[in-house]
């Protein structure tokens, strides 16, 4: 590794491979990480191009030293970890913007692009790219994760968005996927291939998304239920409906009280019941027609409470509950503690049970615990804490964890619906699976890296 | 093969295995195919489970018989002819709905199924399937082919629409791809690997396929401009502007004069110009308001004429010129004569420069040719006649494909949008992707499918 190290120096410069301690630290643990590892990377490396990374990709071959794509650090799983050491791959310094064609409504950008950060500089232009994910995530782990978030009951995940990747392979051969057709039917799916592989079969240097239209008109809901059970029967009659729903998120009781808890939101205090919060987009008189609509829905589902509005800063502050409940939930955790935050999805109809189980599982425990689901996906998070020094703490978290993914296979569902398997799940997700579907797997990552060299140690061993 | 057929026999039984002469033929040639070759299968064989076509594969591995999967016959790229003879597999008796869950929006059937049969058996729940090839296609092959049509503008191609599929691989192992969650990111999507592989890295034997709700409220128009360039940046400020457009359909000067030729729709007579066709859906209200926001934008871009209509019975009396576009063509076919129908997708901005270089190249070689286009997606048809005896017309026609094909790609575009590669467009993947990515795709190929029994000579060449 350390005739790797030397060589990378010699081709990309000192100032682009670091050794420095705290750097490796940085790149090779994470406190929001559900499985940290011991090893940490033996250098890190910020390359400008995709040839720089052709050659770091030849020169780890040619030592046969791991290679570990990083990005913002934002992901759950363990994704970017180093178990066998190795060379990261920071992708930090890639932030360019290389095209953009707003008549064709897509954008060529590196893989180190943060979202936030595109979708300011083209809000002008009307468009947008939809996937919101934790906000500082980079374009190239939200492909390698095929990330999602609120925006993907109506927009769907990042696969949906991606045009062409430029990927460097294993042994440092530079791919492009494709040109730049919205639609296609020619060769191969490549783009879904690599999209959601967390790095393990190629590494993302850059991407053609597509864009939508930025919604002209929006309006926003909130409604509280008596059960969770209410209120993901609500949801799934508004879907049904066939109403023009721009988001559908669900907030269970504990999320509600954590955010009375951090003083509300603009001065308001929230019932503390299971909740809904609904946006629609279209025109502006269809946007009132569905505020009314899905009212009439909520209420025959039993709501509580209904609150509709319409107006930017109304439907903002509204949503500023939503939007806070992360760190609403973090905000209760005590000193000390770390966050076990994992996501599962099920068929919709056996959502309510599933989320029911697992709350009424953890709490049983004693554990804090709450859930947040992405309704229409029927993808949810439950978040619990635990100190990282309790054995037994940690134990409870694991087995609520162990549980609640295996009644989701039980219920036809996927262990993850938009955090990836990184090195957390890959026991989950063989079990989802079964051997000859991983079998499958396998084949295609011993076709593209034949010595397993690339993100090693995650999705599944060798 | 014939010892292959022997066995097949007493596997399957002496019904299941045709040898008829017809029987070969009809599988192995078509009038409205691009590219048909002087190879027949060597026996027709109907599956009527999953299990079958595993014992199917197990026996076509143990002889190395070549297996073509083959569903309506209705792939125009030659995709399930059978270059090298082999067994053709007919999925014809595997055509059961499995299960069908309204709740949760998806329907599981066996790969037999016809999409139009499918959509009237579950009408009444308010729920379809989008994806609109050509009314005789087969769920297996629209996944095979990752088909799309004229809703693929609002609700993507079939890629979009496949939650799990259960496939047979080369050596008769069968594999799932996934449970029923309408989100994953867990582990490689199969499911996009194996949709558009059409039959090359396994055999699709059934499944699960997302629904959409049925648009309650839709409202249609038509406009007729002076030019293709007008036509499509109409279209283009429409789709910028976020109309909800369900359909945005092109039809060039030349398919309007057949549908004149062929007696108009209901007694109506049309302007023989470049046409766009419109579809949007949303509430009542939105649908008139959409009507009068697309007026004024075709009538900016100049528009001769705007046709909007309300009403189910308006909208398919005005929508049935675009429907009946294929007949009305094909009704103009000289004596004896044969289609060449191709498509091709490029970015949205090169389209109308895309069309009228095209139109331009035939109609200056005397050939008779017209051209529809799915605007949305920067994907359209062009087609052609010829007679098969002629062997200056045929090259005359295959010219324009060539230079067409050629040009896409120049443009950044892909050399099929929704028909496929099959035998009739090998060359021009090579030339869009180039040998680096088809390499990948290869190596994907030698690892499912080490023998290359699984519909050799489709895609590209071993």
């Amino acid at each position: 590794m350390l005739k790797a190290v030397d060589e990378l120096r010699r081709e990309l410069g000192e100032e682009a491979v670091s050794t420095d301690p705290d750097d490796l630290e940085y790149h090779g643990y994470s406190e929001i990480s559900t499985s940290n590892t011991d090893e940490r990377p033996i250098a890190v490396v910020r390359p400008q191009s995709t040839e720089q990374v052709s050659a770091i990709a030849k020169i780890c071959t040619k030592y046969k030293v791991p290679m570990v794509p990083f990005g913002a650090k934002s992901s759950m799983e363990g994704n970017y970890s180093s178990p066998f050491s190795g060379i990261c791959i920071d992708m930090c310094e890639m932030d360019k913007i290389v095209e953009f064609h707003p008549q064709d409504m897509d954008i060529v950008v590196q893989a180190g692009v943060n979202w936030t950060v595109l979708n300011e500089e083209i809000k002008d232009t009307g468009l947008f790219l939809p996937p919101d994910p934790g906000p500082t995530a980079l374009i190239g782990g939200m492909v390698a994760t095929n990330c999602s978030g609120t925006n993907a009951m109506r927009y769907g995940a990042m696969k949906d968005y991606v045009v062409n990747l430029t990927v460097v392979l294993a042994d440092g051969t530079i791919i492009k996927t494709r040109h730049r057709p919205r639609k296609t039917s020619a060769g191969y799916n490549l783009n879904s291939l690599f999209t959601g592989s967390e790095g393990t079969l190629g590494i993302i240097t850059q991407a053609t998304l597509k864009l939508a239209v930025l919604p002209t008109n929006l309006s926003a809901a909130a409604a509280a239920f008596g059960s969770v059970h209410q209120a993901v029967a609500a949801a799934s009659t508004m879907i049904r409906s066939g109403l023009p729903l721009a988001a559908l998120e669900l907030m269970d009781d504990q999320q509600m009280r954590s955010i009375n808890k951090s003083g509300g939101t603009a001065g308001r205090m929230w019932e503390e019941n299971p909740t809904l919060f609904l946006k629609f987009s279209g025109t502006e008189n269809s946007t009132k027609d569905s505020v009314k609509a899905a009212q009439a829905i909520c209420r025959t589902h039993g709501a509580r409470t209904f609150d509709g509005v319409y107006g930017e800063k109304e439907i903002d502050s509204l949503w500023s509950a939503r939007k806070r409940a992360l760190f609403a939930a973090i905000a209760e955790q005590p000193k000390g503690a770390m966050v076990w935050g994992t996501d599962v999805a099920v068929p919709i109809s056996r959502m309510a049970d599933l989320i029911e189980e697992s709350r009424a599982k953890a709490t049983g425990l004693d554990l804090w615990n709450s859930v947040l689901g992405h309704v229409g996906d029927g993808n949810f998070h439950q978040a619990m804490f635990y100190l990282p020094n309790d054995a037994i703490g940690k134990n409870k978290v694991a087995d609520c964890v162990d549980t609640m993914v295996k009644r989701a296979i039980e219920m036809e569902g996927t262990v993850s619906g938009e955090h990836g398997i990184g090195i957390g799940k890959k026991d989950c997700l063989l079990k989802e699976l079964g051997p000859s579907t991983i079998g499958v797997m396998k084949a295609l990552k011993d076709a593209l890296d034949p010595h397993w060299l690339l993100n090693p140690g995650k999705v599944f061993d060798e």
